[in-house]
């Protein structure tokens, strides 16, 4: 594989997550968490506040980097492409939140399940648009994860 | 701002985009392109033929980078968390594709707005799920993105 265009790609963080408490289930969707931006990004959030959803990129950096790329799944091997393992080649975690408010260099998001301390990599509006905006309701999922929803909420 | 987590911070690609032309307008968003990951990683898409749509993270390496964090829109200034500007810090590019088909180590999408040969970073199925799928159709985008819509709908 060429990987010449890649010799320069350096990532920086833009900020961290904060939130209430170290202890907290980041996995609880319900809780809100704080973005703080370094602060000569402040103006980077002018108008974000029109916006009641957006798409946050972050470093996973708790999580251990494997070559595996196949996950020993409940409901059999999946690659690691085909489900939202943490474990991947380029820890990058993508959640799409709720804006709840903006103070100046900060977030107030609903749903962010990443750690305090987790590095910011990139903040985008959501939906995306083209001609029109892109909001995909009619989709296709496996059907180990219809399963486990289905027990989840009958449970 | 503290940064002592992101001294390991390092991004490789697992793959390139490959389009069928260089000159293609690639923000057609009805165009095909193919993903084409590093071989090892073949395995790694295991699985990922039972999701239609798949998010796919690029780096864009032909944008410069900018240190500028506001805009010049033609609806006023606009903080370039708050647009989807291709020059932002990290120019991490986000689209949702649609999946086509898959062979081995390759990947056919339908809408990926990303240069013949760009470096991709990840990819994620669709939708995120929680208790249950995470769809989100509910949301607000700001007046200078409606009346655009407006305006190319019309057209």
């Amino acid at each position: 594989m060429e990987d010449g265009n890649l010799k320069n790609i350096e990532i920086k963080a833009i900020g961290f997550v904060s939130r209430a408490s170290q202890h907290e289930t980041v996995r609880d969707r319900s809780l809100m968490a704080k973005i703080v931006l370094d602060e000569a990004l402040a103006p980077a959030l002018d108008g974000i506040e029109d916006w009641s959803h957006i798409y946050v990129l972050f470093w996973m950096d708790r999580m251990e980097r494997r070559e595996e790329p196949v996950l020993h799944h409940p409901h059999g091997n999946l690659g690691v492409f085909a489900a939202r393992s943490p474990i991947h080649p380029n820890p990058i975690g993508l959640t799409l939140v709720e804006l709840v408010k903006r103070e100046a260099n900060v977030l107030w998001v609903k749903g962010l399940d990443a750690y305090d301390g987790t590095p910011v990599l990139d903040i985008k509006p959501y939906p995306d648009w083209d001609r029109d905006l892109i909001v995909v309701t009619e989709f296709r999922v496996p059907e180990w994860l219809q399963r486990i929803i289905r027990q989840d909420t009958r449970g």
